[in-house]
């Protein structure tokens, strides 16, 4: 008889949880069960504790101060807050530009965000890319106008794996003085992530690529960069993300971060080698099989 | 020596996690973690068979069909979808009408979301109070203008109780053909609720409140009523909601509406002679203290 073993391998939708994650969550889906934002009392005040410490977790994981972190609940919500809320933020601020640079193949949370704004004002460039799935750094800087208020290229793409020259294109963004959003999805726990090398002002990720819970994502806003908030309300977050803190989910990220910090050259070595032999396996018994993506320039996995 | 009994008297805030809840959720943060959208492989199947299944208990919770629940992350997210959304809607079809109608003492994810709007050129009426915190149904009728596109009036107050006598704003709200969304945080698990008897087009509620778990919500929406969607992206939902499914809280929020369902009389009963005894002992002891909010039509707890 033959027995077949089922291994699953579409980690880039998502991931299983880490045991060390779970173990983490567990108190607060029991007995620590307070309102984050309710500090009168020990159930609230042991959340709110809580969701401190995974936010210095996720911090430190890129390279950023716990101010800057703010955690929504995936990262669809972080691009669309990013995007959306940069583009009211500077009708807010009476800014007059109206043009978005982003890319062809953004994930769909960029893409659509993109297409809203298109409905109320906003002309979208989208770059192209070449046949690697690369963006040129120098199509970023000529498509920048006089009016452009947001850049947004994303890290890794989720399909191919290509990784984008985000630093190259955060120097020419920071040059113009227009606000550069990444969104890292794909990246964050696979690869180091830090947001000085980036120079981004916005990098959205979620729990559950790396092995963290889903429902739960983060939104890195750089310091002093202002949004209107998506999610309005009853002022969460210094007013910038309102509903009530998922304290769970966010012990989880903040969890799967410090592991992921502690796994990732590790857990990049082991996947990228299993990868190249994956693929090599496939090349010598099917014929014309070719790879997407960038040959070097791709996520480990 | 005197032994202090801590008791949790906030579940207005937030309630704890029912362990017959967690205990339906745990298989989805361990074994079952697939992709409820992966439909080519079992993990993604199992995944997305559980969100059936508490889209269902979800529907039959309050007199909805499956097809009219959205999952969102909490109410704050399902009041900015409906408020927001349903702006969005009447601009994307033409309508020129940029008038809304709530009350005075809205949830602030009502209240933001249309200090939000009037940003964005909308005329919002906040409708006033009376000493018991009720909403008169005339001065909704009175407010209600050619360009009224939206009326939104919670169902029960968070600090108060006071029920709102929404069927007979509903009603109105419907002889004038205007979407009419009803926040029901506070009443859903409390009280019967049910989209048909509310003539609400919009209902938006949580799971932390009714023993679920926190980080995640519901909208309903009637058939045919049209949102822009508040989460742009890879189309879940059928397009109204993106975002990877946080399958162990829809699961989780399935069985707390199925419990809330099988409980609630009983509950009602027991935390409406809870709060009387505990209100007249307070009365009996201390002068001058007054019941806020109506003295009967008013949540149970």
């Amino acid at each position: 008889m033959v027995r077949l073993r089922l291994i699953y391998l579409d980690h880039n939708a998502t991931t299983p949880l880490d045991p060390r994650v779970l173990e983490e969550m567990t108190p607060y889906l029991t007995e620590h069960f307070g309102n984050a934002s309710s500090l009168s009392h020990s159930w609230g005040l042991e959340a709110a504790r809580a969701v401190d410490v995974a936010r210095q977790r996720v911090a430190a994981a890129i390279g950023a101060t716990p101010e800057e972190i703010l955690f929504t609940s995936g990262a669809t919500e972080s691009d669309n807050m990013a995007i959306k809320g940069a583009a009211w933020a500077a009708v807010a601020a009476g800014q007059t530009g109206r043009h978005i640079v982003t890319s062809s193949i953004e994930h769909r949370a960029v893409l659509e965000s993109c297409a809203f704004l298109a409905t109320h004002g906003f002309h979208i460039t989208h770059v192209p890319v070449d046949s690697a799935a690369m963006v040129d750094p120098g199509d970023v800087r000529r498509a920048i106008t006089d009016g452009t208020i947001l850049i947004s290229i994303m890290h890794a793409n989720s399909e191919v794996g290509t990784i984008q020259p985000v630093s190259e294109i955060g120097a020419i963004a920071r040059e113009h003085g227009i606000p550069f959003h990444v969104d890292a999805t794909q990246t964050v726990g696979k690869l180091p992530v830090d947001v000085e090398d980036l120079k981004a002002d916005l990098v959205a990720f979620s729990g559950h690529k790396i092995y963290g819970p889903k429902g739960i994502g983060c939104l890195y806003v750089r310091r002093r960069r202002r949004l209107v908030p998506l999610h309005s309300g009853g002022g969460q977050e210094k007013g910038r993300r309102s509903g009530t803190y998922n304290t769970p989910g966010i012990v989880g990220i903040g969890k799967a971060c410090e592991l992921a910090g502690e796994d990732l050259l590790v857990e990049a070595g082991r996947t990228r080698d299993l990868s190249r032999r994956f693929f090599s396996q496939i090349q010598s018994r099917i014929e014309g099989v070719t790879l997407n993506g960038h040959p070097e320039r791709r996520l480990p996995n």
